[in-house]
């Protein structure tokens, strides 16, 4: 374990990343031995992570030659420039980060009521407002969608959470780092200093 | 090729998403055969793309024991609702993108001097505001930095552009599109916008 990373098994915290990520990353073994990052939307159901792609293409053939699969969550916090800490050195220049990391085995889903089910999860995560006619696998209407899309399931077999937010630093310096946050304001840097603020509370 | 997706090799629009993007994902094959997705910081120096981390764990052994590597750019684009396209099936929902996918070989860069010089570029494109001594290989204050970083390189042997921002809609969906999406204006949507006119003006 590095001194600057939080390594945590909270599954409140896993919950909360996973479930607020509009794109996680899956890693899958091509049959020419790359390690490809797919970008993907995803919906977490209970413990298993499902998303869905083109039944053909290199990412099918991928997870259909090899089910060993990881699949990663990464929330980029802001970036703290070198001289919020030191004056002179460039050394401790970083960017904050959380992120949720799996090894796991991917599988595909056959069964079309379970895809209907699955994609209209999808839809529930993606677009809560509705306006579309509810996905089942009677519909005619999703008859062709149902055959052409692959839907793909990861279960865990490992699960790593990583929050890199200052907690190394004493107290007084957090503290300092909240208000340069909250001074600079920009992107996500109101966010950043909730994160601060939280291992200040924890008293980590 | 699928037909709602966009392949380019221009070299314009590559090096126009990864100088951009602040995170990059490195797909590297650990020792115990998992593809795992890493995230990272990076800066583009020509063609090749340099990146540091620790000169230990789990990233270092995966790297020392398998140089076959991928690296990813995606940048996320608008979501969009399935009622933009269809007033019933759910199908037409989806996620536009702008994405850099390269398969290539990783190397290590072991002369303080390139090390020094690299880092500097991090420094340059991270922090460009400058507010730290530059980073060279004979300054004391620099010489644990240097010894414990491990500096990396990625030589691409293929790249792979893909844009997806429903350009295979008819002109005058797309226009709609453009409309609907300056409405909205959530996000990234004006940016999204700007992507879909792009590919009105380029007659595609």
């Amino acid at each position: 374990m590095k001194q600057n990373e939080f390594y945590t098994d909270d599954i409140k915290t896993i919950r909360e990343i996973l479930d607020t990520a509009e794109v996680g990353y899956m890693g899958v073994l091509t049959p020419d031995g790359y390690p490809r990052v797919v970008p993907v939307n995803f919906v977490r159901v209970g413990e298993i992570i499902y998303l869905h792609g083109a039944n053909e293409g290199e990412k099918y053939e991928s997870l259909k030659a090899s089910d060993k699969v990881t699949f990663l969550v990464s929330v980029p916090l802001s970036v703290i420039p070198s001289y919020w800490i030191s004056v002179k050195s460039a050394g401790g220049a970083t960017q904050f980060f959380k992120s949720v990391q799996m090894n796991g085995r991917a599988f595909f889903v056959e069964a079309l009521t379970e895809k209907a089910a699955v994609l209209q999860k999808l839809m529930d995560k993606y677009q809560p407002e509705g306006g579309f006619k509810e996905i089942t696998h009677n519909d005619k209407m999703y008859t062709n969608l149902l055959k052409n899309t692959a839907v793909i399931g990861i279960r865990a077999e490992k699960v790593t959470v990583k929050v890199k937010v200052g907690q190394q630093y004493p107290e007084e310096r957090r503290r300092a780092l909240i208000e340069k946050l909250e001074d600079r304001d920009r992107g996500v840097d109101r966010a950043t200093a909730e994160e601060v603020r939280k291992t200040l509370l924890q008293g980590r």
